[in-house]
């Protein structure tokens, strides 16, 4: 701004080039930021990069529609064959700035339609426990005449009452269980984001009806905010598309630009040497057992 | 994706370089792409590029708080100063996933806190005619109890009721027109998107409480997804960073890294011989002279 070049930083780092580690910062387990990854994309720094010139792109629309970039879609279903870790054949998809969004998305398009009048139950949103926070925060702060947040899945499991929308986290967050859907009749919202390699065993690709993926705890890039769902049901999908016009009209397509290169790095390299995951599961293993000796020495 | 390099147009355009114009391909009226500012950034083509490498700012947080990049929020505050069409001191600003986002983050904070049992009456949210659609249709899809679409402005002239959020597009889209909040006591949001000097004379800053502004209006970069807003009061800066927290966290850092590339290019030629907004007046003045020349040579 006043001629002084400036650093952003990740937390816990300082100074005019972000290299000086702050000795009082304290690991943060409250949040997944998944920085840990960046050592692998510094390895990968000439290949991973993209350069986009001020005229690149600038409309509102190009190839395909529902701003959604066709070279990216097809990245992102060619990723989960690579991985073999979800069905993307005959199913839909939608693009989301991160999860979070999409989260909010899918409870909108899974609710009934208001009368206006009252007359319509509203959806009932349900987790179970330890459930992402965000699923009761986003329900209640949206806070729709549709859909209503109503606690813990178990709680209803005898409930006669189908009007619900069940999150399932599998793996789940914070706990890392895999874990299935405990109502029946219920619509579903399959939250998949830690269904990669680095972070559970993949027996089979995931086949549900409504499955839920982000970057950020797949490449790492959470500040890109790119998520995206896969969908069975072609009316479902509309509506979902509707909520993202209508909230944001579409994801940043410069994040979607950076998305297509970053997902091709990762095509290019995985079940090779240089397998982001394999790097992924290695360093989280070190961590692991470096935190394990920590705990069991002291008292 | 098979080895092939894919190009994806702008609208009207197809061919494997996007050089093949659609000669069927009709006028759109009824959508604001601003592609008439590409051949603007074309000229600066390297000036205006950005690189980013894989490793480049891929944690949720950096310096500052609220997902909002400290650099380029100093930068929109000099171009409202260099431009002076804004007031920005003692202002707080919160970012949006285009202005689109930042409609219902401000209805969101402007309107009451539910009680949850009816007793709270919803804000009503008004526009005159005509006015941007997605005002209605955003405020009826998110359909919270908190807040309902009460339609045309005018009609609530003689209303006693306080509980009104009032939308004042201005200059208007579509038409151009200088307008003001025509009810009083009720909160307003002034939308400023097109309150640039390409699109009307700015004979003062604007001052109000309440000021929304976007990037696509601005500089042409629609696909960005980028908008801010100008706020007065704490209280509902807090509000409305706590709905796009919960919404999205945040606009995508790809995005905030673009955007202060070409705010840079923009305050460095303002006022000089290749000022973009002196550019976009001549050019729609141009489209202006030419259209005015067809309607009139037609029966």
């Amino acid at each position: 701004m006043h001629g002084a070049p400036t650093c952003e930083c990740n937390t816990c780092y300082a100074g005019h080039d972000c290299s000086e580690l702050l000795l009082n910062c304290s690991a943060n387990v409250d949040s997944g930021d998944p920085v840990y990854l960046e050592p692998y994309w510094q390895r990968h720094a000439a290949s991973s990069a993209v350069l986009v010139s001020g005229w690149h792109r600038m409309s509102y629309r190009t190839t395909g529609g529902n701003f959604i970039s066709v070279e990216l879609e097809n990245h992102v279903r060619g990723l989960h064959r690579a991985v073999g870790n979800a069905v993307v054949d005959g199913r839909f998809i939608v693009f989301g700035t991160g999860s979070m969004q999409l989260i909010n998305a899918l409870v909108y398009a899974l609710s009934p339609d208001s009368a206006g009048d009252g007359s319509v139950s509203p959806a009932r949103v349900v987790a179970s426990v330890p459930f992402y926070p965000a699923y009761k925060t986003q329900t209640e702060i949206f806070d729709s005449r549709e859909n209503e947040w109503e606690g813990i899945t178990s709680k209803w499991l005898n409930s006669s009452n189908e009007n619900f929308i069940e999150f399932v986290t599998s793996p789940n967050n914070p706990d890392g269980l895999l874990k299935s859907s405990v109502l029946r009749g219920s619509s579903v919202i399959y939250d998949h984001c830690y269904y990669w390699p680095h972070y559970t065993a993949i027996p089979a690709p995931a086949d549900e009806d409504i499955m839920m993926f982000s970057i950020s705890k797949s490449s790492g890039h959470a500040s890109s905010r790119f998520g995206w769902v896969l969908l069975k049901d072609e009316k479902l999908y509309k509506k979902a598309l509707t909520y993202m016009r209508y909230s944001v009209m579409g994801v940043s397509r410069d994040t979607q630009l950076r998305m297509l290169k970053i997902i091709k790095v990762i095509l290019k390299e995985v079940r090779g040497k240089e397998d982001i995951f394999m790097f992924g599961y290695e360093t989280m293993r070190e961590k692991w057992k470096r935190l394990n000796k920590l705990v069991s020495s002291s008292n």
